[in-house]
């Protein structure tokens, strides 16, 4: 589907058309194109085409964006041929849960698969890295999200040594170069996963220090908010640079024209799931979900059953 | 663990040396080590170092080899840092069944898993060819045998066309090169695997068309063997040649020397679970199994325990 048309389809839902497209150059932008990454340039306050007076644009903007998900669902799940992945990292408090309520709550459930990846359990720990995760990848004709994502393998685990240990690996197997093997191993299974089927688009939630803090006291000063609050949020503060490099090295190494990795400035939540909707729309665009699906029957049986039913 | 040693174990208990040492020279020749594979070069009828008057002797090496698998299944499993795949790959009536009854009777079934692969249901359908295989791979400390496998894909999944057309792929995704790329995938996909604690041995039980035919013959005239008997067995005979076409392609593509193909002559039943005992040995030889698994307690705290339940 062309760019134009799916911006006329945001303008003529009723947002302004030429705020979707600055939207769209904007979000561009945030796409990981080379090997060398480097988070400090990447602005996490940032709002891209807005300012803090447009929140009104930006709200009638993000109902566009998830209507026409909504519409294009039903196209993607009635051709059953195309998968969408929709992986979401982010350091705590970047605001992964509420962006996935924001953003997907319009779809059909029964076509939107969220897997939230937690700890893993031991029949997990038992297995290859990739395991767990191949798993609950959507099947054709759905949308999944991963909350957290197989890219843990190479952000918690690589920051903590603890974890590595409890997945039972042979030390022969562990040399210098296990992260930048697990880089490639992941690519390979992306690639593998794109040429089969499954499109997928990579968010990193960008969200500064000082945002993380105030979202952190935030839950600490409300009893409704106390539940999200874990002791090892605190814990990974201290580790902050030792994840900058990681998610450096991740983004780097994994970043591939069908499976491209995009750094969303997360500071401001209301733009952070404006440029995600923005970046589904146009990667749910590229799929040709316009030619129908195989009948299940041949043209004469379905006219044949219609007269049958008309003469009974 | 050393050649010599594995062989004064399956002396030590019984076998004749000698023969356990020509019955390794002899499988070892089944291995394919180059991309270039006639299956034409490949004798179903052979039964290596032995005679048919060598029965009794050959019972009896199988006795010390399975002996000899049952003992370190048990190391494997205390370890717990390798597993071990076992792929059988066999037109029908290859001998493949009953050849996991002989060989892998004498393990522990709670560490060993036996998966066979059937017409895939709608869900795998649904997802990239590689997913139901790789759900059900062994966990570390296992022994996994795939009776029939990921293989199928590129082999029946080839050879009849209706069975592309059910996996919902969208028709860009179905180039020329769709073989050859789903090879190069499943040598990547093991590859990984291999990587990441998996050791994989795969066999081809090459077995004659002539003793197909007798083989189809007794289950038809056997009533108890009629349940193993369907009409597709003799469709499949029809595409003989473009089965041997599709495994050759596999084999040359696929055998590594992490993840071997070995082409073990199938038409002598006892002959077949021999060699397959022996390749499977060996390759569980090449595990460092003696290293202890980490503790779960230091020593000082094992030391502790047994001293307090001395004293209770």
């Amino acid at each position: 589907m062309a760019r134009d048309s799916v911006l006329a389809d945001l303008g003529a839902k009723g947002a302004d058309g030429g705020a979707a497209r600055e939207l769209t150059e904007a979000v561009r932008r945030y796409r990981i194109d080379g090997a060398s990454v480097r988070l400090a340039d990447h602005d996490p306050g940032g709002t891209g085409p807005f300012t803090a007076r447009d929140r009104g644009l930006a709200r009638a903007l993000l109902r566009a964006h998830t209507a026409w998900l909504t519409d294009r669902q039903r196209a993607l799940a009635a051709q059953g041929q195309w998968a969408v992945l929709l992986v979401l990292q982010g350091r705590d408090a970047a605001g992964k849960d509420s962006l996935i309520r924001h953003v997907m709550s319009g779809m059909n459930p029964q076509g939107c698969d969220v897997t939230s990846f937690d700890v893993p359990n031991a029949e997990e720990l038992r297995h290859d890295f990739l395991w767990r995760y191949h798993r609950h990848l959507p099947t054709q004709g759905k949308v999944g999200v991963f909350n957290r994502s197989h890219y843990e393998e190479v952000l918690v685990v690589r920051v903590r040594p603890e974890h590595l240990r409890s997945q039972h690996l042979h030390p022969s197997l562990i040399g210098p170069d296990v992260w930048d093997r697990r880089l490639l191993d992941i690519a390979g299974f992306e690639d593998y996963l794109t040429r089969n089927g499954t499109a997928i688009v990579k968010i990193f939630l960008n969200v500064s220090k000082e945002e993380q803090k105030e979202r952190f006291l935030r839950r600490l000063r409300d009893p409704a908010k106390h539940f999200k609050f874990s002791p090892s949020d605190i814990r990974d503060r201290e580790h902050w640079d030792a994840y900058t490099e990681a998610y450096e090295a991740a983004l780097g190494a994994t970043s591939t024209p069908r499976a491209p990795w995009y750094v969303v400035p997360a500071d401001r939540k209301w733009y952070a799931r404006l440029a995600v909707a923005s970046i589904l729309v146009h990667a749910i665009a590229e799929l040709d979900l316009d030619r129908p699906a195989p009948l299940l029957a041949d043209p004469e049986t379905l006219q044949a059953a219609r007269a049958a039913l008309e003469d009974a």
